[in-house]
């Protein structure tokens, strides 16, 4: 990716109403750009690092179900059956069409889910089955405040499945605990399993806490053995000891909720008619569970987890690229001729690169550039590493550089 | 994909609300499932055919610009200063939420990438410049009744370029009409290049036609010449002379508009306020246009043009799978673990493969939703070509059988 055509200018500043750190990077760094309170566009760098994370939990994912995808335009008639036309009036967007039709935006699809399975779960050989989907959601929210933490449309990714019993649900139901786990291992983000409110169908359901300061929930927390509960729900207290261990002590932690899983029992699959017939031809209603996490709010929350004063610090794993090449000094034909063959070789080489190849813009604003923005490796050509048939290379996140010559700059990064 | 994990069940009927072809296979072969009119869900197989698609067009489309994404939830102020947020008042879903804040769903973004572009481009360096992206659109539609040829909701592709001269926008404009039929092309579809209204800023804009019966719209055609003109803007008449080659005779021909691209001029940026400083540090309004694809639209008239009275032909290029394996009559081990294996065997090559490995349903089921599915190869493994250590290979378009080993299924299918 060239830099002068990619759509991308940093900026000095974020807009004054955004105090969380995660906008105000991603906003000066132009991964995303605000268009009101709680709904971003992502540019092409933001644009990237979505597409890194969804691959990575669509690889998860995709172990567990097949991908499917539903609309966020539902009608009214799809809500009543369960009671939450009404129930979620205040975060659901609803609205009349132009003839007067009551509509709603979808903030999850269980009632849609529940609707489709009707016509494709008949019988007990059609158990266990589950679907996901990566789709956009809206819900109202009065006054977002925490950038891509809280959203008034979002991505999420969404996966139900449907159970004959209790135990196959169980037994799905800790696959997916397990794979919830891998994803936010691979997005670089240390996830407590948190024990929170169950509904009517079980006592609890779960949450994966990541811990910091911009956290807008509160867990209970025990840092020997990793027990966490959500404060909402608390049965033990801040300095109590731990009631799985028995030993470690417990803390109130601000943390970001990034996902959560939940058994459904059969809320839905009554009022919606979702049943099976088993071997002997019995009629059972089908036992359901919904499993979410946020796409934005993940990015949000690496941003939270991952930056400096001096910019954001991807983790490899979900950075827009690996290699910044910056074109440092005047750019003389002889210098852009190097730099421009470092960058075709790293390309064919299969290296996700960002060339500054900006002209007139000063060391000084592309180092800073390139700090903001926060690719793993930094690999910077000027007159001095020309003359020595070298680029200087360094990691984002620390000061030490190495001089090596373009051939072996993919030994050195991988 | 094995067809009994993939929440995919075949429907008898459609529903009776459902009259266009494309919608009513589509249904019933299950890639896609009806939420209420105009609005569906991609169910998995559907969703492959979708994600085939849209990698088509992000082939063809990263060649031309940087992708990103727009939200589909704006203020209303981001529609007001180009009037469009009344001009549009009657396709545009508009609602206040629960604080009585106005907002539409955007059925197109030029107002929103105009907004964003401000902060990107400055300097006539930064011009020329594209960017695309592909999102979901909204549209208020009274009777939507096309199947997925007119949605209320629906994916598009929309590409918009930024000029500083019109000499670069022509150059541009082209490249973009190329890429659009090449686009076409590999989804197995015959576009004309169709003059159309142009607005403001330019004589023509041009639409991409196929033609079908099911078309909502007319064109006049010159097929000797492949000159094409949409009649709402008719200059010449059916049964006239062609006024480009001037010897083909003019049809009247009802065609699908799969795609097409518009020079805004400064219809945009004047209002906006989007403009450049030129070399000399004189102020200019930048010059844009926008190119649009609707991805559902096209899959339905993919379907409208490749299908017979038992079902649909998917084309090679966008199919959900290439090869349908069944497995035919009474489950015996020594059948089942023939072709599992052929199915490994096939994945392993890098095949896509959906295997019916449903039991208990007839060989004539199977070949039914086979050819409703419409893979491009079918592989039949029945007790007979296990017993010749064979499949039965053939193509969904042909009635002609070949028996081979499953070594040399890679090499017919090639």
């Amino acid at each position: 990716m060239r830099q002068s055509k990619l759509f991308l200018k940093t900026q000095r500043e974020a807009p004054r109403d955004e105090t969380a750190a995660n906008a105000q990077l991603l906003i000066r760094a132009n991964f995303i750009h605000k268009l009101m309170a709680g709904v971003y566009s992502f540019l092409p760098l933001g644009f990237k690092v979505k597409e890194k994370i969804i691959r990575i939990i669509r690889e998860e994912m995709d172990k567990l179900g097949a991908e499917m995808i539903m609309p966020a335009l539902h009608p009214k008639s799809v809500w009543e059956p369960t009671g939450r036309w009404k129930a979620l009036s205040k975060v659901m967007y609803q609205f009349k069409d132009q003839t007067g039709r009551e509509m709603g935006l979808g903030p999850t699809h269980e009632e849609v889910i529940a609707e489709i399975a009707k016509h494709v779960i008949t019988s007990y050989q059609d158990l266990p089955i589950a679907v996901y989907q990566i789709q956009t959601k809206f819900r109202s929210e009065e006054r977002p405040k925490s950038g891509l933490l809280r959203g008034r449309e979002f991505t999420m990714k969404d996966l139900y499945s449907f159970h004959a019993d209790d135990v196959s649900l169980e037994e799905f139901y800790d696959r997916v605990k397990e794979s919830y786990q891998t994803v936010f291992k691979r997005c670089h983000l240390k996830s407590y399993v948190t024990e929170a409110s169950g509904g009517d169908f079980s006592k609890y359901s779960h949450e994966f806490m990541v811990e910091s300061p911009a956290g807008e929930d509160e867990i209970l927390l025990c840092r020997l053995c990793g027990w966490a509960q959500n404060k909402e729900i608390a049965e033990g207290k801040a300095g109590g000891r731990c009631p799985k261990c028995g030993k470690g002590v417990l803390e109130k932690v601000s943390s970001i909720e990034v996902g959560n899983i939940f058994k459904l029992g059969t809320r839905f699959s009554e009022p919606v008619g979702l049943v099976f017939k088993d071997s002997r031809g019995a009629t059972h209603q089908v036992i359901m569970a919904s499993y979410g996490i946020g796409v934005e709010r993940l990015i949000g929350t690496i941003v939270e987890e991952h930056h400096d004063e001096r910019g954001i610090i991807w983790p490899e794993s979900v950075a827009p690229a690996r290699v910044h090449l910056l074109l440092i000094g005047e750019a003389a034909p002889a210098l852009i001729k190097f730099t421009d063959r470092v960058y075709d070789d790293l390309v064919k080489a299969g290296v996700e690169v960002l060339y500054d190849d900006r002209e007139g813009v000063s060391p000084g604003e592309k180092f800073a550039d390139a700090d903001l923005i926060g690719l793993p490796w930094r690999a910077v050509v000027s007159t001095k590493t020309v003359a020595a048939d070298k680029v200087e290379l360094k990691r984002r996140a620390e000061t030490e550089t190495t001089l090596v010559k373009p051939k072996e700059i993919n030994a050195v990064i991988k």
